[in-house]
């Protein structure tokens, strides 16, 4: 294999790396300073996006002028996966200034009395989050196929969030903004989870040639 | 040029263009769906869904293929392009689904007194859509860059709809549940604006090797 092109694919896995422990930065931020009530953290989740963003922008054009020596299929295809993982981590940078929004706007509000436990849900995205990462590291398709199946759970998780707050809203109407913020920044987390799932999907489609997506963990052979 | 991989190119071009007027159906159901209350045509959503996302998976396997014949850097950054499409076009047909799933679930209520002109906010995200898609066939960035500012029209009508909705659920706290649905199903429109804000986005760095992403409408120039 061609080494000048083998030194590209792994400053390509460095800079993905790199872009995933600010996105997950990130994430921590937002959602410490939604349970903390701490404006000043949350200000600072707009820098890490900052950051995220350009690394998108790099990645891809690196890729890009990676691609024009790529010797074989098989390299176009880690290539390619590089560019949609990154943009999954630009997204999660999206989600974690959404949550970021919404805690500078709840930490003005004097706090509702609802255990809501979003530190839970935010812990299971991001060990999805960590979980894909690491299998795309180790080319493990076990492992990446293993986070999948947890997006569930996130899913039920937010739901059971989602209907507490829209049970406490009926009760308690004069708090029906405060509940709204709580909720927008549950759903972004289990956006996160949605998109740690894609990174999931891509690494088994990298590892396996075989693309998942869109067929609930049903493998399809892709034409050669 | 190589004429086998321009004709490649042409094919992707094709398969992307049927893609995106099968999320354009599926969007238009959807709203309709929910405006209408019609819980049969929001079932034809899933099925519009299914379609589009074999799309991806399609075009995917298709670029990768193209990627291999590719003998230019331009030609790189079209067929990677034409993969950002496919997958923004793949998450419009997720929204649409999501819209549908609130209009089944709208259609069992009864309709809430409160005028929200959903179809003006989703004929604008579709307007946006059909404008970056021509831009792209056109391969007209001056267009496309027209089409970016435009998602701030759509930020605001989501948001005047989701301040009604808000003020209505506090006098009403009975229809919360209701209110809840068509915040969603609103906010869904949104995000199909975004992604064809993305699409202008990929159009205009296609034409002009600039990527303008993140950059709110201030260009930079990409390292060759």
């Amino acid at each position: 294999m061609d080494n000048h092109f083998e030194t590209g694919l792994d400053e390509l896995r460095q800079k993905l790396l790199t872009m995933a422990s600010h996105a997950e930065t990130a994430v921590n931020r937002a959602v410490q300073a939604l349970v903390q009530r701490d404006a000043d953290l949350a200000n600072r989740v707009k820098e890490d996006d900052r950051v995220i963003d350009h690394f998108e922008i790099e990645i891809d054009e690196f890729a890009i002028q990676l691609l024009t020596k790529a010797p074989l299929a098989t390299n176009l295809r880690m290539v390619t996966v590089a560019m949609k993982i990154s943009q999954d981590l630009e997204r999660i940078g999206d989600e974690a200034s959404k949550i970021a929004r919404r805690a500078r706007d709840l930490a003005l509000e004097p706090p509702i009395k609802l255990n809501l436990d979003l530190p839970r849900i935010a812990a299971l995205a991001l060990d999805m989050l960590k979980a894909a990462l690491d299998a795309f590291v180790n080319r493990d398709s076990t492992a990446a196929r293993a986070v999948i199946p947890r997006d569930k759970e996130v899913d039920a998780l937010n739901k059971h969030i989602h209907n507490l707050l829209a049970q406490y809203m009926v009760e308690n109407p004069s708090v029906i903004g405060c509940c709204l913020h709580w909720m927008v920044a549950s759903k972004s987390i289990e956006r996160i989870a949605d998109h740690a799932t894609n990174v999931a999907e891509d690494v088994v489609y990298l590892c396996e040639a075989l693309d998942i997506r869109h067929s609930g963990m049903k493998s399809q052979p892709v034409p050669a």
